[in-house]
């Protein structure tokens, strides 16, 4: 079990694969995202898209399902207060296979009595390593 | 239609309503963020919520459908860049009502050519007013 005293500040770790395709893009953005260039094929061909991409929301679920999965069952992570300087800077299209790269910028002992604030860079590329989304998570451990 | 050049800096909206329900917390969840607090009702019962809690990527999607729902029919809205300062300093439960105002604080002109910047402040309640999740967007329209 890795608790708060357990990390570090440069800590980096690598988390995936999870590949999206048309599908799953239209359903969340259905429910969601309701835009043409996410719900409809024929539109987003035409848009400045020139095919379906996923909502940036998706792609932010995506990443942190792969968080959960690697991290969470083996760590006193309690989840996150927040993020900062959340950017797609490239869309996510049908068919990309997702990883997850994370560091450790900055950790804060007594942010809480017994849980500290882990500060980490968030990074989302897929399997060409094109960077889709990055993110800075503010997230709480707890401490021994 | 809205273009970049009708929106000016302290215009403010509002957008609702969506209520969001246990089945849904806990189908989003399943997928895309299984921690036990946002999956089953028992372990959330004996965690530091007391009960069951949307994931806060999940409040986020929400906000995103009313601002897509009540914004995007009616403007040259072209979706977001990006996203700083998202805090969720509230969990949302089962049968919470969430409505969503936001506030222009600031317009770039010369973003692209042809498109505008627009940071507005966005935030998301409850039906009682309990301040659920805020953030910043940066969403790009088209000009006339």
């Amino acid at each position: 079990m890795e608790y708060f005293e357990d990390i570090a500040v440069g800590d980096t770790d690598d988390y995936g694969s999870y590949t999206v395709d048309a599908e799953e893009i239209m359903e969340f953005a259905g429910q969601y995202d309701p835009q043409p260039f996410h719900t409809d094929e024929e539109a987003a061909a035409e848009s400045l898209f020139g095919g379906l991409v996923a909502s940036g929301w998706h792609t932010s679920a995506i990443t942190m399902r792969l968080l959960v999965t690697g991290i969470f069952p083996e760590t006193s992570a309690m989840g996150a207060v927040g993020v900062d300087e959340l950017r797609w800077p490239n869309p996510v299209r049908p068919g990309d296979e997702l990883h997850v790269e994370t560091e450790v910028l900055e950790t804060e002992a007594d942010y809480r009595p017994g849980v500290g604030l882990v500060r980490s860079r968030v990074e989302t590329f897929d399997a060409e390593g094109e960077l889709k989304q990055h993110f800075v998570s503010r997230a709480l451990y707890g401490q021994r």
